[in-house]
């Protein structure tokens, strides 16, 4: 090829990380190079059907001279030790969401960051969903006027979602579900957020209740500019994976999202049915696929990457600030790291 | 026939007058009386138009002994003196929502509703709306097992929707739109609402700020069974008059209500299109016609009438507790007359 | 009243007849005066119900001078006989479709009509249905340029649909089912329908081919326009009553009707459900309603009357030339009264 | 990576050409070798953009020893002399539908496929749309009971949809849009077609008629298993790319596809709008990645291919009789080599 492709590494070889390599090695614009797990016969197996080398280590990835890039989709808690890491060795870091569970850790990451100069960009695939994509361009063209009130949606099937589902390790409901939706709102209402107030409770699941976490909650969120919204998170929406947004604007509304995976219906003497998304994997395939497009073009082309570092450290902020909400039964200011984090 | 018909005064010909009106003159269980309104000129020509009786004062119908039952559609401030007047006189009543605007004029009504014993039911018509009432009917029966979350949708398509919206007779948005959905929440979910949390503003319409009143709101309720809800309310939906309601369960979900009016998709070069409910009386016609049926036939058979002077008691207490809440920026507890109305 | 009501009998008490009774005994315009049916307990049940007369024949209805209008929903075959009878009485005519199952028999009636000068309007009452009455204004307005291309869906859940359904008597399904859309695409297009083309079986219900009656059937359509069209029936529609229509313009289209009988979904394990029209009666019960307000509103301003018994006998040609295509499996012109019928 | 790659060659670089070489490229189980085109300038920059080699002539491709595949996206008057060139090298072919414009070159091509003992794969790409490959999975678990009907609409926003849309060459919209619903139908109802009967006309672009084409067109179908069906194509749906299909079954019913192409709608003062499948590639992108994707493992697993030569083959019998009943204005039997190609 004339131009050349940016090489990368994955490493966590989880759900999302194999979502990430996949779509790395599809793309014409990147050379997948190389998949590192802690889990060898994971990265071995994945390595042989996409043909690229594997390693058993994070380290043994992040420390090969001939990355450009490096995937970050390890657990969480792991986050800050690997960008700082990626980012002492020159990579260009695409690092899942959310970079670290307080606002201090955050703040090392992105410092390391800022030092080393390497771009970093934040795994809100939402933000590349087609019809997300297509709702911001159309705010920004004013085809709804001033935005005035943003409602979220946010429903998983089931708890626990997958095995590795663990309150303790993801930051709980209103962190973990949450925070995509506190990107998405205050990205698509272009203000930010100031205050929330979140009721909710282990109201399906009560173990929930023992480590502080809740499978239904609701939460307020008021923004700079004056508008309102709400974001409902719950644990138990049997039909199927439910994310949706309406945008309400003084002069129109958008709504996105729907539950329909494909267009078929089915129509017998019991009713009329037809899909739905069973889980994100499925509802934002695409999603996934355009935001690894737009990381490898973005570093090729050497422009900033969005969403940034910063817009998982405010995303966080108020994730934080919900839970005390929550925790407090009132409504709680959205604080930088002095406050929030207390 | 051989089945006598309820004998049926309406007084109070503004909208909602007319249309209650219209359907008594339809119903073969009723026989529409007589009409009344302080406007002559109204009340002659519906009276001409349905083949009835008209007075040009409310009290000429409260007056007469040859009705069994009474439909007051004058102004919220005065329902409380005709409610009272027409159960002394021992009329079943059928009162406009809500009875009014502070608890304890809501009481006096009902203490007189109770000493002269006659039936009372309230014009929460969203109940009779089929869809609504078919969602009753499935959380009954169990079809999404124990109700979890709340959401309600409550949108006009503009401000003033009519020339009498006046917020300082009306109780304000919070109240006049709100009640309706506060009633629906709590039938629906079987449970009291405990507490709120209401945050808006005047986002639109700056106008609405100097009486206190908002265009866009959002409250976020909490019901003695640990479910939560969030209930919208807004002044600027565009697209036309928006009523919904999702229900979520920890086995199922219900949605209920559509913007579409008319099953007809226009499609051209400039897109598919179909049109929406302009206002209320569209959306609840067939509600508004249920609702008349359900009270002359409940009076007819003397069975209990539903819903209660108690539970437009109950909404009302709602309303003023979400009031207090924008006001003071914190969460209230839904109080009883004491509380709630100091 | 100030204005006079048309005073109107109803003869012939089965599902129609009911449905158009207590239509008229709503209709403020309309005063209805007596039933009549052969099974006298039929017509006292209802007389009772609705406050009316009752009588235990057809002409002792047809034969009352103090009716200005007589609504005739008996059998198919002895339409013509009450149609003549009705007319020579000088009455107001509503004719269920269609008025008899050959040309010469509703040529008969027709002429007994023409002679006596009486309004007369037949059961078509599709046209009354909010969506397809906004197709024709949009149509009219040019929405859709000129129309090019019609597609009609006409399908029963189950055979037999009620127990009288006889193909012998009500001209088999090409004929009862198949007229109604006839009219709607001559009607909707405005322009004739030249030729047409059938296939189709007794595919689900064997015993109807012992009368050389279908139970899934296409019929291909020529316009004298040039434009096209195919219409659809079918008996074993198991998810319930469905009438649909699509019509393509050179500039835009129009897709009318739907399956879903109330704006509600339940959503639980086993997938997203909505409710389905059960019948026609449902389905249509605006329609009928319409139908009857336009009849009694248009016989008393005097109005020419809408659908005619003109259109009664060309949606008729039509059916005959299906059912000859259909036998014969060649495409068959559309006659009258000399060729269709032969 | 473990498992060998099959290294493929693309001809013809049109617009299906791009969509295959891109799909190819991307592929995990594909190696994409070489491009090839008359125009040197176009396949350069594909080659370029795609990191392969390019050929300024299809031979140039078809000849080079070093491929297991050749996809052949050539004009469809050229694809006899393809496949029978790549045949003779021994190659798996994947050809463009139809594989010829008559039955006599249909089986010249498919004769030399069967001599060379070549795999053969033809791109009636909506077998690999999801809805349809899971109807088919639906129709055959006996989810709507024995096909009893098929209905059909194939609809094209505008002539010419392309600047080499031209009837002449690609036998007429009977046939070059047809005849993927002639292969749906076949397919999905698993039954031959046995007689059609088509109408239509030039009614929007005149010019057509003097080549003999229409731009509206609706075709009979009867199945040798007495199943009817009914199939529509049109040249102006003003609203966008329109592909559905309804499935009716003695015990259900399969409705397929969409026009909407986003989940998201626009809501303002207008009214509400949702965007539309433009063309074809955005409607059927995935079934073309899905139908590269099966002829590539089919190769490599040493599977029969399917849609089959055999399969086009058939579909081009029932255009041919579809161009035939149009001009002849009478039902047509679907014949073979002999019948059908007079």
């Amino acid at each position: 090829m004339g131009t050349a492709r940016l090489r990368v590494g994955v490493i966590g070889l989880g759900r999302m990380g194999q979502i990430h390599a996949r779509h790395l090695a599809e793309l014409p614009q990147a050379e997948l190079v190389v998949v590192g797990s802690r889990r060898p016969a994971v990265a071995e197996r994945l390595a042989r059907e996409l043909g690229v080398e594997w390693a058993d280590s994070y380290e043994a990835v992040l420390e090969r001279r001939d990355l450009d890039a490096v995937v970050i989709a390890t657990a969480t808690c792991e986050h800050v030790s690997h960008v700082i890491h990626a980012a002492e060795r020159g990579r260009a870091i695409f690092c899942e969401k959310p970079i670290a569970l307080t606002l201090e850790d955050t703040d090392r990451a992105l410092d390391a960051v800022r030092r080393a100069g390497v771009p970093l960009m934040v795994g809100f695939m939402r933000r590349f969903d087609p019809p997300y994509a297509r709702a911001k361009e159309l705010i920004e063209a004013g085809a709804i006027g001033r935005p005035v009130m943003y409602k979220g949606v946010n429903r998983d099937p089931r708890w626990p979602a997958h095995e590795d589902d663990d309150p303790a390790v993801s930051g709980g409901f209103f962190v973990d579900m949450g925070v995509h939706d506190y990107d998405l709102a205050w990205w698509l209402m272009d203000s930010p957020i100031v205050r929330v107030h979140a009721i909710g409770g282990a109201l399906v699941y009560p173990q929930l209740a023992t480590v502080g976490d809740v499978d239904n909650g609701l939460v307020n969120v008021e923004f700079a500019s004056g508008a309102v919204g709400n974001i409902d998170v719950s644990r138990n929406a049997r039909y199927g994976y439910d994310i949706r947004t309406e945008i309400l604007g003084d002069e129109g509304a958008l709504w996105i999202g729907t539950i329909q995976q494909t267009p078929l219906l089915v129509l017998d003497r019991t009713g009329v049915r037809h899909d739905v998304y069973p889980w994100f994997p499925e509802r934002f395939a695409t999603a996934f696929r355009n935001e690894m497009l737009a990381f490898v073009t973005g570093v090729l082309a050497d422009k900033p990457l969005s969403p940034s570092g910063e817009d998982s450290r405010r995303a966080l902020a108020v994730a934080l600030a919900v839970k005390r909400s929550y925790t407090e039964g009132r409504p709680v200011p959205v604080g930088g790291a002095q406050e929030a984090s207390t």
